[in-house]
């Protein structure tokens, strides 16, 4: 079921720079759906972070007609490279958790999602089938989308939760919500490393627990990632990283000495 | 990928009164995951038109935890039977011709679904997953309905197609009664006394120039700003500020001894 040709050239839509990362996916049919999905909806750019796929021939049998676009997605090892060139990324959660709040619907991220797609890559995040996303796995995303679903059985298939990220985008993309652009971000692979940096620092200074820096850190990234780093704030970030480094060594320093 | 309990009494829903109708399926498979995207987004009522099933194992396989909803389904020989207790019957169409002009979204016709569900059972058909619905079957159906898709790969999955427009559904029952909370922000007083501090602490450290301590100071103002400190972040970033300045004035101390 479908209509209207609406099509606009692969390479001048927000949507063409908005990017599906699978964690580990399992179900070699989900993978098919969901390129199949993402073709229906316009978009073409996927990535499978060590995909584990047993009885390949049901990707293609599930693409139907988008087997170009899962002849094209590219197989990385670690969620760092595949996001590592986004401005804006964004991890689907089904569980609620400490680190969980503060998830946001598809339809309230879409017109942000398109936006920010205008000026650069945007990733969407979806976990393994059974587990979805690990909390080392949203130590990357800087906001939370989650479908809303039924209590009764809120679990959604993996590809229909592709579907209706991308429906929800494709929408907000015609509509003319999420017009005027945003500023650009940094990429995360630069905001990783000022958070490593920020994260020293305060481990340097004993404000993180060594037993378990994630608890604050994850708050930090919070904070940050809602935000959404632009360069120069990162660069602030590092130079305050490398200050409170350098107090911190000298204090342990001068305390070695007296 | 899902979040917050949303749960209503299973009969007290509008959604309880929309039946999904699937005229002769053929894919198992296909029903199946009907079956669970319907439950995901709490509808109940699934009514299939001469089914012709084969490896019914599929359905059962795709249906994971909604084989309840897939069990009670009710198997009829006519589209007339499946539809004849309904006071508004819609029929999904990928194609175009005369008979299926002004067929409408499912985001524009989800409220008045809503509307008339409230009073009684409403029917959303659906044809066979290779040609749809036939123009036979669409005299039955009051109003059209389609799901745009891009030109290039129009044809959407049966469960697919089901799954948005239950979505749009789901969202239109909700969305006229408040659902989706922003967390609670701090109070501007506190987040100003945060940055004070905060503040302070840099300067301390050196960080800031004590010239133009707003220079930078600007960029953190609008880096939380943007974020919206929530009141435990507030406290974390006092904390932070705590342990800087401590840090500040040991090294500070040190230097005075030495």
């Amino acid at each position: 079921m479908t209509e209207k040709a609406e099509a606009m050239p692969k390479g001048d839509t927000a949507r063409s720079r908005v990017r599906i990362v699978l964690v580990r996916p399992r179900g070699a049919g989900n993978v098919g759906s969901v390129a199949r999905a993402m073709k229906n909806m316009g978009l073409h750019d996927l990535v499978l972070v060590r995909p584990s796929l047993r009885r390949r021939f049901w990707a293609t049998a599930m693409a139907v007609h988008a087997v170009d676009l899962l002849d094209a997605a590219r197989t990385v090892q670690t969620l760092d490279e595949a996001v590592a060139d986004c401005g804006f990324v964004l991890g689907t959660t089904c569980r609620r958790g400490p680190y969980r709040s503060r998830a946001r619907t598809p339809r309230e991220l879409a017109p942000q999602i398109v936006s920010f797609a205008r000026s650069g890559p945007v990733a969407i995040v979806f976990g393994p089938e059974d587990h979805g996303l690990s909390n080392h796995d949203l130590r990357c995303c800087q906001q939370l989308i989650h479908v809303r679903t039924e209590s009764a059985y809120p679990s959604l298939n993996l590809a229909q939760a592709v579907l209706l990220c991308c429906y929800e985008i494709r929408q907000a993309e015609f509509d003319g919500r999420g017009v005027g652009s945003q500023p650009a971000r940094a990429p995360a692979g630069d905001v990783e490393f000022a958070y490593q940096k920020f994260e020293a620092a305060l481990l340097r200074i004993g404000f993180l627990n060594t037993e378990n820096p994630d608890h604050i850190m994850f708050a930090f990234r919070r904070m940050f990632g809602r935000s959404g780093l632009e360069p120069r704030d990162v660069r602030i970030l590092l130079g305050l990283a490398r200050q409170i480094e350098w107090y911190g060594r000298s204090a342990a320093t001068f305390e070695d000495v007296s």
